[in-house]
C-alpha cells in the first residue's frame, strides 16, 4: 500500500508484476471454460460480500477527491453506492454468459498431402489497462480479460485507488475460490505516475497490449509513448451524410437520436453533412427537430440562411468532438465532397450515410475508412453491446488486430495446429 | 538517383513517399480485382521486356559487391540471370491466381432490431518492407501488397539498389498500363541508412506496418526501434519432441526431413527432445539416420551414451538456431519437461510432437505457445505455400494481427458495415 516508491523499486515492482502475469496467463490460457465461469461467479459473490469494504475504500477516495476540488461530474464517476456495487456484480455474471473464445476454430482445411490445418483461437497474453476514475472498470476489464484467457494488469486513476484495491481484493477471492492463479488480475498497488511509464515500455516483453480508458489526453499520451500495441480511439468525430436520396423523416429522427440520445459517448454525432440538392427540402425539419430538443447548431452560410438562430461555424468546428448538445452542420455539393470531408476531418471511428439509394450507400460503406460505417441507422449503435458482442473493453480505430468494438473475441490471438500422419516435405 | 542526401532532405523525401503512398492506397483500396490482376500481368510482361535493363543494373551491383569483398553466398543471393528474371515474372503471375481478400465478408449477423452487421475485409494501409540483398523481394512483396490493396514502400539492401531500381521501373510500367497509381509501389531511391530510421518512426502516420526480411540483426534492429507494428520472426528455434508413444520409423523420417531437407530455412529443426522411456528404443535409429545423412549431433550425457561420435551439448546449444547440418539432442523425463524446455528456449515459431497418443498430441498442441504447432509432420511444412495460402511475405511470431505465415489475407484489416432501415437507439 505504498503511495510513493523509489524509482528502482518501482521498476522492480512492475517487472515482477509482468513476470507474475505471464506465469498466471500460462495457467489461465489452458483453464477450461467452466473454471473461468466459476471464477466469475465467485468474483460476483465476493464483490457483494465485500460491499462494506468497498464502500469504506470509496468513502476515503471521495473525501480525497473533494479535498482536491474535483468537479461534480468527476466525483459522480468515482462514487460507488450499493446499487452500483450490485451492477458491478451483475456485470461479472453477464460475462459468464459470453461464449468462451479460446480454442474456437477460426478456419480448418486439408491439404492435398493429407495435412489437416486449423487456425485456433488462443489468448492474446497480458493486457494492460490504464484508466481514469471509474472503479467499475476494475471489475469489467478484469473479467473480460479473464474470459479470454488473458492475464491483466490494471492501473486505475489514483483518485480511486482505495476503491480499486477493495474491489481487487474481492476479484482475487473469486479467482482463488475457483482454483485459478490470483495473479491473473493484478492492480498496480502504487499511485506513482512512473508506473504508467513502465507499462508503456512493455514490462520487458510481459505486456502484449495496452488499453487506455479515459479522456483524450490519457489516450494521446499512451498512443504517443507506448512501445507495445494499443487498442484505443483518440476521439469519435462522428459524421452523418444526408444524401440527396435521403428520406427526410428518417433523417430527422436518426440525426436527433445520433446527436442527443447521449451526447457524451464516442458514437455521438458531431458533424452533419447535407447534400445541396436536399438542403432546402430536408434541412428545415432536421434543424427544427434538433433545436426543439435543445441542441445548438453551428452551420455554414447556407445552413444559416435556411435555419434560424444558427451560429456561424468556423474551421475549428469541423475538427471538434463536442460531446455536448452542439452540432456542426455543413452543406456539400455531392457525396464525393462529403466523403472527402470525412477523410480530412474524421477520426476513423464511426460515420453514417442516410439514403434510399442502395448504390450511394454501397459506395459510402466501401470508401469511408472508418472502423464502423452505417447506412440508415443511428451512430449511437457504435457499441459492442449493440453489436451483440457482449461487454467491450473499448472501441479501437487502429487497423491492426482489433478494429471497432473490442470484446472478448478481439482479446484473442490464434495459432496454427497442423496434424499429420508422418508426412515429410519433398 | 541519390546515394547520399542531407538529413533534412531525406526527412522530406521519406515524408513525401509516405503521403504519396497514402494517396495511392486510397485508390488501390477501391480498385476492382480485375484491375489489380491486370496490373500484375502487365508487371510480369514489363519485367520480361526489361530483362536487359535489369541485368545491366544487376551487373553494376555485382561488380560493387565483389569490390566490397562480399561472400559467395551473399553474391549468389544478389545475382540475377535470365531464368531468375523469368521466375520473378512467373511469381507475379501466380499472385493473379490468389483470391482477392478485399471486400470478403468475415462474419455477418442480424440484430433483433433488424440491423444487419457485416465484418468486411479492407486493405491494411501502407506496408513498409525492409530487406536485404534479394532483388526478387522487390517484385514479390510489391505484388503481394498490391493484391491486398495496400500501398508499399520498399527499402532493399544498398548492394542491390540498381537491380531494385530497374525492377521497380518495370513494376511501375505495369501499374500505369492497368490505370493504377504508380505510387502504389515505391522504392526508397537512396541508400542512406537514415531512410530506414525514418521508416521505423512511421512516416508521420503514413506507414501502418513494417515487414523486415533478412538476417537476425536486421530483424532485431527493426523490432527494437520500430514505432509501428512489425510482422516478423527473430529466429526459428524449432523443436521436435519424440513422445514415449512415438512410432520409431515415422520419427526417424520426420526428424531427418525436418533438419536436413533445407537447413537454412526458419522451419528447420534445431533441437530434438526425446522422452527417456524411448531413448534406448528410438534414439539409435534416429541418430544413425541423421549421421548417415551427414548431420553433426550434439547431445547430453544420455544421448552421448546411446550414440557414437556425439559432441557434448552445452547450454549454448539449446539457444542456438544453427541453420546448418547440426542438431542439438536432449533426453527429457516426460512431456511436461519437453514443453517446459520449449517454453524456455523456443522462439514461438514452430514446434512439433511425434506420438501415436492422441491425448498427448492434443495437450502439446494446446499448450505450446508457438505460431505453428505440428503433430506427426515435418517442421519444414511451416510455410505459407505449404499451408495453401499462396505466396507469403514472411512468418510472424508476434501475437498481434498476423501470426504464422503472412500471406495476402494477413495483409488486410476489416471494418464493420452496418445496414439499417431507420433504426434509432432507445
Amino acid at each position: 500500500m505504498l503511495d510513493k516508491v523509489e524509482t528502482e523499486d518501482l521498476k522492480d515492482l512492475m517487472a515482477d508484476m509482468g513476470r507474475r502475469a505471464r506465469a498466471a496467463g500460462q495457467v489461465l490460457g489452458l483453464a477450461p471454460t467452466e473454471q473461468k465461469n466459476a471464477a466469475l461467479r465467485e468474483m460476483a459473490k465476493a464483490v457483494r460480500a465485500s460491499a462494506t469494504d468497498i464502500l469504506t475504500g470509496n468513502a476515503r477516495d471521495i473525501e480525497a477527491m473533494k479535498a482536491n476540488g474535483q468537479t461534480a461530474a468527476f466525483l459522480d464517476r468515482g462514487t460507488l453506492d450499493i446499487s452500483r456495487i450490485e451492477a458491478i456484480a451483475q456485470a461479472l455474471e453477464a460475462i459468464v454468459e459470453l461464449p468462451d473464445p479460446v480454442g474456437g476454430v477460426l478456419a480448418a482445411w486439408d491439404r492435398p498431402n493429407g495435412l489437416k490445418i486449423e487456425r485456433v483461437r488462443t489468448p492474446l497474453g497480458i493486457i494492460g489497462v490504464i484508466y481514469e476514475s471509474r472503479p467499475n472498470v476494475t471489475a469489467d476489464a478484469g473479467a473480460l480479460c479473464l474470459k479470454a484467457g488473458n492475464a491483466v494488469i490494471l492501473r486505475g486513476g489514483s483518485d480511486t485507488i482505495n476503491s480499486n484495491r477493495a474491489l481487487h481484493a474481492a476479484l482475487r477471492q473469486g479467482l482463488k475460490a475457483a482454483g485459478l492463479p490470483e495473479d491473473a488480475i493484478q492492480v498496480v498497488p502504487v499511485t506513482d505516475r512512473a508506473a504508467v511509464g513502465e507499462m508503456l515500455q512493455g514490462l520487458n516483453g510481459n505486456l502484449d497490449v495496452i488499453v487506455p480508458r479515459g479522456g483524450k489526453s490519457l489516450v494521446a499520451r499512451v498512443q504517443a509513448d507506448a512501445r507495445v500495441p494499443v487498442f484505443a480511439h483518440l476521439e469519435g468525430l462522428v459524421h452523418i451524410y444526408v444524401d440527396k436520396a435521403a428520406d427526410v423523416e428518417k433523417a430527422a429522427a436518426i440525426v436527433v437520436n445520433s446527436k442527443l440520445r447521449r451526447t457524451g459517448i464516442c458514437g455521438a454525432l458531431e458533424t452533419l453533412l447535407v447534400n445541396r440538392e436536399v438542403a432546402q427540402s430536408h434541412l428545415p425539419a432536421i434543424l427544427k427537430a434538433l433545436q426543439d430538443a435543445g441542441c445548438e447548431v453551428r452551420g455554414d452560410a447556407t445552413v444559416q440562411a435556411i435555419g434560424e438562430g444558427i451560429v456561424a461555424a468556423t474551421e475549428e468546428d469541423w475538427r471538434t468532438e463536442y460531446l455536448d448538445k452542439i452540432l456542426a452542420v455543413k452543406v456539400v455539393a455531392d457525396q464525393a465532397e462529403a466523403m472527402a470531408h470525412i477523410a480530412e476531418y474524421g477520426s476513423g471511428h464511426t460515420d453514417c450515410i442516410l439514403t434510399e439509394d442502395a448504390k450511394a450507400a454501397a459506395l459510402f460503406l466501401a470508401t469511408v475508412d472508418s472502423a464502423i460505417v452505417l447506412h440508415n441507422a443511428s451512430t449511437q449503435f457504435a457499441d459492442g453491446g449493440e453489436f451483440g458482442m457482449g461487454a467491450e473493453i473499448g472501441i479501437a480505430t487502429g487497423r491492426m488486430h482489433a478494429r471497432g468494438p473490442v470484446g472478448v473475441e478481439q482479446l484473442t490471438s490464434f495459432k496454427y495446429q497442423v496434424r499429420g500422419e508422418g508426412q515429410t516435405r519433398s
